[in-house]
């Protein structure tokens, strides 16, 4: 970040730099076509023949001349802004174009080491693409950089957010392809950047990978003309920044590198003014971020036309343009020609070592993509300061008896914690509009929800700057949590049970990255995620039947346990423990089913965390009316025991003290 | 329909209509408060009296006179036109509005008889809100006129487009709330006009009710300026009318009527312009379909203040104003007050019966929007034409050696289906752009995707009307379905198994709506829901991680066995069975799991239909290699036996044929 972003104007890079911008764009795509298509002659140096080619071709050409035309970009720009840069590429299936950059920054040999920049470890991270014990076909923990996986398309953005706030310094540069842009998930997040605080927060560039095709047909947004994505974009509150990618002709791709230039650097401005003016305690009234709409032809610079088809700018990009090289000699040509037009000579040595000029366009140290230090949470985790819960205990004198709504005893707890970590700015409290409802209101003594766009009086506990961020999509709340807790930080997702399993597959998709993550040596633990579910699927007589949905938690039940934990916390002291508990814990799933209405409350608070210790404990004592005493049995804090417990299903067995006996087996 | 709407010009109606549609709007929104407090006194003909209170007060005032408001204008609009509209109304907590406005038209009265237009029908409709036996807070099968229950929120906008495809003669009027409106699903289905045929189908009038609050914050889309909201919804592709409902004055009023007037009647003009000109074939290049935003306070004409916080025209209003009236006297007077600003007793008389000029203002027959003939889509639904499956069958000479893709060889038959249903329209294949990617392109040759937007040369298997509807969002698709199938059609939803549980939830509402619909007599069965799950997890080796995941049959396993049925067809021709049978059944989700992927073909066509038939079989005969027979059991086909089979779990133990152990235990 220069000292004074008003002074970085704009640049119009000399034609050595676009020179030098292009041959690196080159040598990425043609990585990544390598990538996907060849086992031998790595470097062309004999003609293509069909045993150079792997006996399956798999992988997605479509999107990667994209990536890298944007990687290399956002390259140019963090060396002449010394710009901090977290990339979020929502195109998952473009590890070509990822583990090209990655390889030629020098990142994917800090973490495998046998993928020197010379033709022996050019060879191998080509031959190692989509191929047994290799990279596989998308992003995953194992790429360098990545804290999104794709896949399941749609939550790039809102995670790209997540990892933004309370950054400030950072740009979480965005790739939203179009394909991605028609979910719901990612239609909404657009939005997202009104909760942005230009203060306290980093930000998010939204670049739109505009190729026109998802797999078979046209995209929504390909098909909508300049003027009208204009209009949208600019309606969600964006100021919007295009670039038209032509291909025909050297001239076209010296002005496409022009285009990109000046929008990059005309976002970077506009971020750092929005954020200078907030900074300096005159916010904008409505903080008008940038974001980029760029638009090429699916899989440009690829092949034209095959047996009188067009497969450049068109859906047959997509996937590998021609599958049948090894067999199809007129096919082998054409690959063979679009892999020479990138002149590899000119980009490798002789030892296939990347030209000094190409490699001299790349950040260094952490300030390359793949290093950035938020992509590796684990490693700036701080402690979560926590009180002695034991503070907030509600008294037990006769068991049973006291009626107390748990989650707002919960709540005094939960106040304090957002006091005590207020200076390091690491908590957050992410919530579909249901914080009052869910009885956790008074955390609005200590904060408020954050809302960086305009309110009017009589808006109560909402401001520019606060702990709680509410939106009613829970597919944004879950993958902002998930964006901020891959960053190294803490938070909590209280939710009404009902409507958690909207976020059934997301947090499948979540459990996927933890598990594959915690395979990975240099990806330390990060903060687990926790559910709060504190509108109970069996206390909703007066919303009915649309309300009553306790399938999320048998979702948890059928996933790995070394990654998920259930907790049915029976009265307020076990919730509080059980919470204290979560927000220490790391690489988990935490799900936290517990009543917000009145309920009798059982054990004090030192009983309470030997009980959630043991996991699961039998209670005796004189009965309230006869003569035999009471034994109930409860399921709460199963953190130690829960993997054999939830193995053998006997919570439904079990459980006598908070009636969720039909929860493991919901009804329809 | 007017014979010639470019003649229906903008009428600006005169004062006695606009004080009759006053009138109804007032009766409509004290019939709505009432439900939510009285239990007594109904006509208020005494002072109100705490015994006169519910003892629980449940129900969503907030977003009840916008409802009032719309469907007041919805009527004026369809007497004035002869309209055909069918309401989805997206707030469905508001269930005491949509209950007022049925029983004013008497469509209520036409399913509960006793909800007669007197004092004792007042009494009971009043009483019977929220209450054991009585009509639920929010908007449910058992409500006329419904084919989308809210609850779970963000489907009421696609489901709406799914009724429309294919009624060309019918305008659904789509109420969006602002809270709504943040969740994807919505977000993306503002996008769901550009799939409308002029010519074929009908359209949707989307009607954003944006009144500025959600549970107790502000909503996104109430935060942004009007001039946002008309470059939002411009870049969506719609003519954006906007109108304001200011509540102060009489004037106020009288100027809010005349704009929805004003804005419905435009509104209605474009819509049926759009349309002739396609019918006269010329159609608009991008048809530009009209929608309403419609900014009313929150819980409008309600208690403004209370102990000096506003009510009006903030989140107080969301739910029960103001809940402890029977204990606060100056709390029982303020809504006395509130109650008698209405003029009760000008609106009834002393009979309880609705004054005549009120019940003027409601259409009448079929029109009335409860009774909408397509919200009882089993009344309209027509048997689907289907080929003989056997002439699609796959050759078995030799048991488990011919390799074949099932898919491939169901395209076949599916293309006929299409062909013999052409002429009735009523058959639709909806996707998430995976047809040809699962192998179900064959269809292209007999239909085409249906997409109205520009495309460019080279597009394939696109056009302006078609058979299939492909979209980059699982929530579109699935509520294109549910809108398509509730009205009386028939359709399949092809995809990825891996994506499939992106719909989780959505797939629950939509099986409870079935099973309470199955509890409503005038509710006949439509056609059931089919999934059709072609990229089965256990082969996405080459995809990788990130598309394996089985968790879908996992939680329909746990749905009612009364309206899931689960089939694991081994080879081609059980495919061609099973699929045969589930577009012909009713009222049932059926999860069809097959393979795209070459595998071998074990029965023949007339032991595909027995074995299917049967549910599950044991299959002997002379090995391949050895002497010992093979036995398979295999899965195929469960549905008269599935419920004892998936409840005993015991698909793991015995399908041996398809190799899905894995899936009804699928790992993280």
């Amino acid at each position: 970040m220069t000292d004074d972003p008003k002074t970085a104007v704009l640049q119009v890079a000399g034609l050595a730099e676009i020179e030098d911008l292009h041959a690196y764009w080159r040598s990425a795509n043609y990585l990544g076509a390598a990538q996907i298509y060849l086992q031998d002659n790595f470097l062309l140096e004999e003609p293509l023949r069909p045993e150079h080619i792997k006996p399956r071709l798999l992988g997605h050409w479509g999107t990667v001349p994209g990536i890298n035309f944007i990687y290399a970009h956002l390259n140019r720009l963090i060396r002449q802004q010394d710009a901090e840069v977290l990339l979020v590429t929502g195109p998952g299936h473009g590890a070509p174009a990822n583990l090209a950059n990655l390889y030629l920054e020098g990142s994917l040999g800090e973490f495998y080491p046998d993928l020197t920049l010379d033709r022996v470890g050019l060879a191998r991270l080509v031959r190692s693409f989509s191929w047994p014990g290799g990279f596989p076909s998308h992003l995953t923990p194992g790429t360098p950089g990545t804290i999104h996986e794709g896949g399941e398309l749609g939550y790039a953005l809102a995670t790209a957010f997540g990892a933004a706030f309370d950054n400030p310094d950072l740009i979480v540069a965005c790739i939203v392809g179009d394909g991605e842009a028609e979910t719901g998930p990612t239609a909404t997040a657009w939005h997202c950047a009104k909760f942005l605080d230009p203060a306290g927060d980093g930000t998010v560039l939204p670049i739109l990978h505009l190729n026109g095709y998802k797999i078979s047909s046209r995209t929504v947004l390909g098909a909508i003309s300049a003027d009208e994505l204009g209009h949208l974009f600019t309606g969600y509150g964006y100021e919007v920044l295009p670039v038209e990618t032509a291909t025909d002709t050297a001239e076209g791709y010296a002005a496409a590198h022009r285009d990109m230039i000046r929008a990059l650097d005309k976002a970077y401005c506009g971020i750092r003014r929005i954020q200078e003016e907030a900074r300096r305690g005159r916010p904008a009234a409505k903080p008008r971020w940038p974001m980029i709409i760029q638009r090429s032809p699916k899989g440009c610079t690829g092949i034209e036309e095959l047996d009188g088809e067009p497969v450049e700018g068109s859906y047959r990009s997509h996937q590998v343009p021609t599958a049948d090289v090894r067999t199809n000699t007129d096919h082998l040509r054409a690959l063979e020609r679009w892999l020479r037009s990138y002149r590899p000579e000119e980009l490798f040595d002789a030892d296939g070592r990347p030209a000094p000029a190409v490699l001299a366009t790349c950040p260094t140290g952490d300030k390359r993509m793949g290093m950035n230090p938020h992509a590796y949470g684990g490693r700036l985790r701080k402690v979560l300061k926590r009180p002695d819960f034991r503070g907030f205990a509600v008294e037990v004198r006769q068991r049973g008896k006291a009626m107390h709504s748990d989650t707002k005893e919960l709540q005094k707890y939960l106040r304090e914690v957002i006091r005590l970590n207020e200076a390091d700015a690491n908590f957050r409290i992410i919530c579909p509009d249901e914080m009052e409802s869910n009885r956790l209101g008074a955390i609005f003594e200590a904060t408020t929800r954050q809302f960086a766009w305009p309110t009017v009086p009589g808006d109560e506990h909402i401001g520019r700057r606060g702990r709680v961020l509410e939106v009613l999509s829970e597919h944004t709340c879950q993958a902002w949590l998930q964006g901020y807790l891959l960053t190294g930080r803490h938070g909590l997702f209280p939710c009404y049970e009902a409507f958690i399993a909207i976020v059934d597959s997301m947090m499948g998709q979540y459990a996927k990255f933890l598990k594959q993550s915690a395979e990975v040596p240099w990806r330390p633990p990060v903060t687990s995620f926790t559910y709060l579910l504190s509108s109970e699927g069996w206390r909703q007589d007066h919303n009915g039947y649309s309300h009553q949905m306790p399938g999320f938690i048998n979702t948890l039940l059928n996933k790995k346990a070394s990654h998920v934990r259930i907790y049915l916390p029976p009265d307020a002291n076990c919730l509080l423990s059980t919470i204290d508990h979560c927000l220490t814990s790391t690489d988990k799933i935490n799900l936290v089913i517990a009543s917000k209405q009145p309920m009798p409350q059982w054990l004090t608070a030192d009983e309470a965390a030997v009980h959630c210790r043991a996991g699961a404990s039998a209670w005796a004592w004189a009965g309230t009316g006869g003569n035999d005493p009471d034994v109930v049995l409860a399921c709460s804090g199963v953190y130690p025991t829960m993997e054999v417990l939830g193995r053998r299903g006997c919570f439904v067995a079990s459980c006598l003290s908070c009636a969720r006996a039909w929860s493991i087996s919901p009804t329809c």
